[in-house]
């Protein structure tokens, strides 16, 4: 069955600056919905500023995997959506955090952590490097791929360590960042991939968008698998002995 | 140094059970205190009921590692406290959650999940295995250890893959369960340990009280480690060419 | 495409032991293989007393994934063969060790360990409990399944800490074991699953099957991944300034 | 107690190469040997043409961690050796292997994998990054390092994923690379760290023996942890129902 994406954009930027829409002219999450149809996904759209933010119950109850780009008004999402989404994490929904969207309130909500980094605004040069081969995210990738300009994100960045590391970054100004990180949570799973900012065109690049199509493969729900509850079992195997 | 260790304890079944008050005549934190004095520890207790439920800035600047036995009351702690906490534990403070401490508020906001796990209280018996001899928490133990009669933790339990995973527990009526769990967050450390019931005398035993006592070594706090904050990093390598 | 999967067995018990031979009249190895067809997958058989232990260089180039049982002869493989393999798995072919076969050379090798264990022969319960319910492998599992009898093996195991733990196993007699263990390894992944023997039905449950079909899936080859090699890059970033 | 640290060196650029004999005089052992003490530890030698290579029993039984720097004859260690070396790391003795060590036998034999890696040797800057401050090794380390002229190591590194990563290192020319790698092996810890190189005075460098000591402590045995013995258990739990 096709796998059913939910791209989502806080999509404010591209409201008022002009160098955004010169780059994404119809908003962040057409450009990445195109690249994900291009990758054989059904995609559909939501945005901060529709009802619920476009996340209403029937969204999540369709969506396998959503994708996540947000920047300035990350307090504008609601907490009960917050909640919403992370519930459905947990319940085996995939989540694709992107970029800046580290600071999401979703994401800090998922690992618990700061998820502080350092950064620098140059537009210098980063260099994507494959740690992991044997991982399903770095399929067809090359050892390295470069991104001409790009936001430096550095270390040390305030996350857990990763269930797996499948990504590591080089930046031409001296740093390094784990840019792409997954995460089992619950029944579901979790890809961090930091390429990607809202002055660079990088959700153009062909490779960028092949990282987060296999992201999405891979954060796919695993069907049917046992679910997480608090449960009293008062029935033990029988006639085993229990000490006094 | 000695290792400053403040025992955190909800304190509320002691005040109502007589069963409780005969097995921690004055309350669980002062049980767990001697037993950890006894391994060399300056040792302080603070429970729900004092003045913030006593973990005052104060308190937790003097602290090197927490311990945290809460059960019917997680709801009652506030949340500027546990904002508190946490906030400590990212900056190095080591955390020892205990047994029903699993459903506490810091354990949940350090975790991102819903700690969830299914439970059975007809004191069977418990045998707690070492999977990784190589820990520093598995130190002076035995292949395995027992306790005679223990509340039932089980899986799946809805906790992130542990960064290392030390003891496994098997019990008689057919669970098993991930029962010594380490986790790094930020600069700090944070060991889980299910056993321990405040209606079983666990924390009277040498072994339980062995491994909680490893577990504040590990979890001492590494001093001045690199600090994890959000930094704008304006000045790159020199003479690096940034692309355009 | 469909999977290609060699079942590979050692086949000696079969030839000389009656109750093996009742339980699979024509071998472990013909017993997985058609379990394993019943799952989509394109299956051959080797075993060991063929010629290069039917492993031959033209079989594994057309195996996706290698399934390993072995038990009294691991000593016979020759050590070319185990190096073949070895170096198959390396450049992506996937790897299920069962059972037995944690003291294979294959395995040996790939671990570095010592693989030992503790075991016990009496056809005790065996519980399988799931403890990563978002890993593929869990795929279609519930909480646990029951293994009626089965030999036991237990803690501590010699292997490296699991990249993923997806079971734990319970024994009636007072053991647990990591019994469903995740790798990568180079550009390959390896499984290793530990219900199975000779003299008990193991690999007629369809609950076992199902495990080792879905490990088949999680361990066939990542397509067109990096290669890792030893190589001299003698030309840097160009005008990057070096140091003296 | 102090703990017991052999420096090992293969020793032979030193015997044949005048820059090596400038930079390390008296051979990278006595270097490193000597930035040891000065952290407090009691420090022996052994090298590769001394008999036995220098790791009789009777020094490994007296060895609580052993270093190793090895490059052009890791060939000429003996497998008894290697053997020998690899049994008591099982058994709990650290190890710190060190820069071209990556390629020593018994890196290989602890690892099972290639251990292969990209290199060039053209003296450019290399940054230690520390990703988890958390981490005992990283103690008193700054965000980061420098090595003003370094041996280029690159990914994708042929090795497991570490069971916690500490360090990943920036190269002026454009890699990156896991610098800093724990693993737990049986009841031993192995460090591996890649700074350091014959033709640059890298283990003069105050930082870089900061990290080696660090790693010396966190590698050193764990006392009486549980033996990882095949062992077989004749007896169960007694009056557990065992299945038909």
């Amino acid at each position: 069955m096709t796998l059913r994406v939910t791209v989502w954009n806080e999509g404010r930027h591209e409201k008022t600056d002009k160098k955004v829409q010169s780059i994404y002219p119809n908003g962040i999450h057409e450009t990445l919905a195109s690249g994900l149809q291009a990758h054989g996904f059904t995609v559909r759209t939501a945005t901060l500023d529709e009802l619920e933010h476009g996340l209403t119950d029937a969204v999540l109850a369709e969506t396998d995997v959503l994708t996540w780009w947000g920047h300035m008004a990350h307090d504008e999402v609601e907490d009960t959506i917050v909640e919403r989404v992370h519930q459905r994490v947990l319940e085996g929904m995939g989540l694709i955090v992107l970029h800046s969207g580290h600071f999401a309130k979703i994401f800090k909500r998922l690992m618990g952590t700061t998820c502080n980094l350092k950064w620098r605004e140059i537009g210098e040069k980063e260099r994507v490097w494959v740690v992991n081969p044997a991982h399903p995210i770095a399929e067809g990738l090359p050892d390295y791929f470069e991104i001409p300009a790009s936001e430096m994100y550095g270390e040390p960045f305030g996350i857990p360590e990763p269930d797996s590391l499948v990504t590591i970054s080089w930046f031409a100004g001296g740093e390094v960042f784990r840019s792409g990180c997954c995460y089992y949570r619950g029944q579901g799973k979790v890809f961090y991939f930091s390429p990607g900012h809202e002055t660079y065109p990088i959700y153009h690049n062909d490779m960028v968008l092949k990282v987060i199509a296999n992201g999405v493969r891979w954060a796919a729900p695993t069907p049917n698998t046992p679910k997480v509850t608090i449960e009293n079992r008062p029935k033990p195997i029988e006639d085993i002995p229990i000490a006094e």
